[in-house]
């Protein structure tokens, strides 16, 4: 048994003591006298929960500023696909252990992927003990020859994910409607609904992806995966920002959840009209992600949140869209739901995920509002301190291993360029 | 004679030795020897120039997050106004110098600022050893009794100005064209040009204050200023969101320069279209402000630099749009010029204002960019040490007087809710 105990942390605005026992928030209270493992001093900083990336490719932060101010043709063409070729083991292995070490950084302490190499991966994320969704991609280029290949894949995939910890699921992931078969899109899904897996997806992310299934299918992609039977409460589908009303309708009678990836859609100038109020409105489990370092150039769901309330007002011209206390449940409490996973909250039984925040600098000051401070006015260096599973992997700023990381990626990085 | 030598820091690239003698970069070489008062070890940090924030209210730290989510008419009736008439010299003294800690921390060496109680703020920015341009404001709300109290006022200012270091400016602030008589914004505009000083104006912050300008006047709010005689290269015009083609002519023929302030705009939701393209097309020069922290909630240069790109991008549907060496010279060379002070590049001959980053963490890795890390990855905690006129105002992230600010502010800012 594991003990950790926080004294005086500020807990939505009232000063707290949190007993952690294993990897469990065991007791909130005013003054716990308890023998623990370790205590953290928390006086003055606040407690929040460990921020959920909903939609991420970790291992791509090996592609940071490859590719800017670009088309995104150009940009795939030119750049992403021909460096993708060249990935192995050790470069995914150590572009995930940069990954790890920005999310903890930053708080983030769940994270939601979709790359190859998920066993390199899973050992980067075991390391650094954060908690991640990790799934086998389907990804054919609609051809068909490859299915068979590609379901032993998933299978061989599939069976290696029993040995991994409690704090990683297997999931599917189907890169997109219009880049996989609809016979492997059906086969992906019947696979994960038969097995209680989460189904990961990029939906609508651009607006030829809407004309092109029009042109194809007749219908929007999300009315085509209606049809072929794919959505339903398992399914988290990213970006989703060319929806319309029926679409919307859709995915609310189906519970599917919807990742939100401002900066992402902003910097390759997918879109940026996401239709948060609708969603929301529908009853849509509306959340938030990065993407991938390519796109957006990095992994901070602080500034993705903040992006997302100031992009929202703005393009709706209404300045309480997405207020302060919204934007936070999308980042911790809606992802929990979505993976099926206790975390997102600071309450006695919950998943003892958490940071501490350093409120002692001009970011917080004056100290008014916390959550404004935190979102409109700082940015991630205010993160002090990040527990997850019970066990602190940062302490005053400091993560273990973290030049060995920086040191090995920029000797690696360069055979992908 | 002061002496300051950089060591072996990054510049363009490429490592270099930096000399400042007194308040100016006098030698850029590859290995320079000198006795310098205080040398730096500029190894393995690239130097930037300090960042030029061209429209703040910089004291208005003091009401970050006093208002958020909120319509523009409540926001400014309900909390901006009233705190405002509780303003006194020791709260813009103590805001003006969180302001500072804040503008240096976040790599900022000189700003544009518009606000009440100059000589409190004058003696704050001093301290802080920034640079700042200072206005006397004139705002009478077209209530013409205040003029000659108004006139009084801007000449003593102007005349105690006269005692201030030469690392401030004297200019005159008209508020707006709609919130200041035709008599008094053609007596500013006279008065600022007859004595050669800058004059800082918001213009078409909102779509209301066009239409309103029509109605009134029948033309836009710059074809007014231009029909009053108003616009000239002494114009530093801000926010400049809903400008029509011919105003940009406007603008663009009178060598008016333009701030960008895009956080701003965003969170009011004052609008989002800020025609940068064609402002650049025209010639205008074309600048970058935070504006308040009211209303924009932080002071932070970086992070305005990446909103503005990312906004510019989505809204024109191009992610060529507004691209990484554009964005520097917006929020450095492009604010010297339009102040007038040699400040915004790393040059022999120009003054020392420059910061030294700190690429040793997770934001630069892998180092393929430096620039789009900078911007598009990293946050302003980056920024390890300042330089402002030759001295050092910030060192391994340490500014002198931090806590006691802090702590003053924290003390303070209850007198005014």
């Amino acid at each position: 048994m594991r003990s950790l105990l926080i004294k005086n942390a500020i807990n939505e605005g009232k000063e707290e003591d949190i007993l952690v026992i294993d990897n469990k928030i065991h007791k909130i209270d005013s003054d716990i006298i308890y023998q623990a493992d370790k205590t953290i001093d928390g006086k003055g900083k606040w407690i929040i929960p460990g921020f959920i990336n909903m939609h991420t490719h970790a291992a791509m932060t090996l592609m940071r500023g490859i590719g800017e101010d670009m088309y995104l043709k150009e940009w795939l063409e030119d750049k992403i696909w021909p460096v993708e070729q060249k990935l192995d083991d050790e470069l995914v292995y150590w572009g995930t252990k940069l990954a790890c070490l920005e999310m903890v950084k930053t708080g983030t302490t769940t994270f939601n992927d979709q790359y190859w190499r998920v066993p390199a991966a899973i050992k980067a994320v075991e390391e650094a003990g954060l908690r991640s969704v990790q799934p086998f991609v389907i990804l054919d280029l609609l051809d068909l020859s490859k299915s068979s290949k590609i379901k032993e894949d998933c299978e061989a995939l599939f069976q290696e994910s029993k040995t991994w910890s409690d704090l990683h699921k297997f999931a599917i992931g189907i890169h997109s409607p219009y880049s996989v078969s609809e016979e492997m899109i059906v086969w992906g899904s019947e696979y994960a609904r038969s097995r209680g897996l989460l189904l990961h997806i990029h939906l609508s992310e651009t607006e030829w992806e809407n004309s092109e299934s029009i042109k194809k299918h007749g219908v929007s992609p999300t009315a085509y995966l209606d049809k072929l039977g794919v959505l339903g409460p398992e399914v988290i589908a990213a970006h989703s920002l060319w929806l319309s009303d029926s679409d919307i309708e859709i995915l609310a009678n189906k519970g599917v959840t919807v990742v939100h990836n401002i900066n992402s859609n902003l910097k390759i100038a997918s879109g940026f009209k996401f239709r948060y109020n609708e969603m929301r409105d529908a009853g849509i489990n509306v959340t938030i992600g990065t993407d991938g370092c390519a796109s957006s150039n990095n992994l901070d769901m602080l500034e993705a949140m903040k992006t997302a309330a100031l992009v929202q007002k703005a393009w709706r011209y209404d300045p309480t869209s997405l207020p302060i206390n919204e934007l936070m449940k999308l980042s911790t409490t809606n992802g929990g739901k979505a993976l099926g996973i206790k975390t997102g909250k600071i309450e006695e039984g919950w998943l003892a995920d958490f940071s501490l925040i350093d409120i002692d600098n001009y970011a917080f000051t004056p100290n008014i509002n916390f959550y404004a401070n935190l979102i409109y006015s700082a940015n991630s260096s205010c993160i002090d301190t990040v527990i997850c599973d019970g066990k602190i992997v940062m302490e005053n700023r400091i993560v273990p291993g973290e030049l060995e990381t920086i040191n090995n990626v920029n000797r690696l990085y360069k055979k992908l360029l």
